[in-house]
């Protein structure tokens, strides 16, 4: 078995342990970096936070190989595995969908999120079509000797129809197709409340992916609710450009740089987070 | 005059206002944004903060080419003016240099920061053809029509030979040299003491550029000792992976997310940071 397949192996094992996987979402080679080194066992991109940083609206209007190859950057310096925001995959054919599945494989990842909210409208892709996606990129990663790891998000609890409950019940309908088409994990982007957690669980009987936010259950909490992953999303986006904004007030307000030097790392560090774990520094 | 031409003469006045310069050094173009919507009048990019986020160590390990384009992404999103970090500017030869400065401006830069280390060795380039390098950039702008603002930095701070009062004595020398070839800035790396920087302005009577440290004397007392640019160098990524750092103890030590979210800005803010100021969002 490839390295890369290893690591695939290795990133659904951490779906199905004694703990909760925590993931967060970098944004950049030192973002990745500086959690693999905080002792995180896998890390993914934010598709906000990464192309904020490349200088594009979250989406799909960043050009595909750019994404592409920031993610290359990434996966070529981390360690642990390394799972890709596609966003709804750029394409509307499955065909489209695999084709850039190949491409983040190619690129070194080996998981990715699947979000089925169609970029161009702001509505839901029909769940069939999802579907039909996921099979295509399941069949990519047989082809290619990786067993990807597909992280299904669905929109259904934001841009679907109808009430709250009706909502709820699709996202529930559109998540279990989604596992029965091969996905390793869903995702109801939007899920916070402890008691639609514990609901959604119990319907799936799978993993499932919740995203940090204000007023999440704590992580102990979480697990207990059976939840299997829990994912950072833009939070470390959000926080980042938060001190950079009390930065920007400090140093223009008070004349003062206490938010720029306390807490912070140094030179060395620095450099060792644009490089591989392993490699020896150079330039001192 | 182009906008580009009329950028860098704002951003060369910005050297000799009331006001000391507060310059913030980004490493990618939602940081680069930020600095922009908190009110810094111009930004330059952290070499070593950029290439950490791009995968390199600081220093010419990274490829030109990938410099450039960086530099490029944050030009384009960026309404105030955008000073570039080439280090020792890709090369040995003044015309390599003076290509490096073409990229730059042609990526929309218009300023730039050149040290006279040699990062293949860590000794310093001989002074004049330090000297040759400064007039030759000069030229470069001059041909684009382009008034480039120079920060000409000198390591013999911390790279010179001799004691202390020696390595002061050539970092003058190193930067009345500079000034008199050209450059609109000095830089001696390592000033932070307020005795050493009045000795250092006293001896230029010239545009000083110094670096945000632990222990930099306060804003308010740098324009007192006569300092013109405080530039921050990497001391956002160092706070930004500090944090990183903090939430990562945070979420995998107490399970809970304070770090995460606590002053921290949201999602349309952050699409915000991806795109030039004046454009109107898109996705919700």
């Amino acid at each position: 078995m490839s390295l890369q397949a290893q690591k695939a192996e290795r990133f659904r094992a951490l779906h199905r342990g004694r703990r909760i996987l925590l993931l967060p979402n970098a944004w950049d080679v030192a973002s990745a970096r500086a959690f693999e080194d905080a002792g995180f066992p896998a890390v993914a991109t934010s598709s906000a936070g990464l192309m904020a940083s490349l200088g594009y609206r979250d989406g799909e209007e960043i050009p595909r190989g750019e994404l592409v190859a920031a993610v290359g950057r990434i996966a070529e310096r981390l360690s642990v595995p390394l799972s890709a925001d596609v966003v709804a995959g750029f394409g509307r054919t499955p065909q489209q969908v695999a084709a850039t599945a190949r491409m983040v494989l190619r690129a070194g990842a080996v998981g990715l999120n699947l979000e089925d909210l169609d970029p161009t409208n702001g509505g839901l892709f029909p769940e069939d079509a999802q579907v039909r996606k996921i099979l295509a990129i399941r069949r990519v990663g047989e082809s290619m000797g990786i067993p990807i790891v597909i992280n299904a998000r669905t929109d259904a609890l934001r841009h679907g129809t109808g009430d709250d409950a009706e909502r709820m019940r699709e996202a529930t309908r559109r998540s279990v197709a989604y596992r029965d088409a091969g996905a390793d994990c869903v995702y109801p982007m939007g899920l916070t409340a402890a008691s639609s957690i514990a609901a959604f669980v119990a319907a799936l009987r799978f993993p499932v992916n919740v995203m940090v936010r204000k007023g999440l259950p704590s992580v102990a909490r979480l697990e207990r609710l059976g939840v299997r992953r829990l994912s950072f999303g833009p939070s470390a986006s959000y926080a980042t450009m938060g001190l950079l904004g009390r930065i920007g007030r400090e140093v223009l307000g008070r004349g003062t740089y206490r938010s720029l030097v306390e807490g912070a790392i140094g030179y060395e560090e620095l450099q060792r987070l644009g490089i591989p774990r392993a490699a020896p520094s150079s330039r001192s």
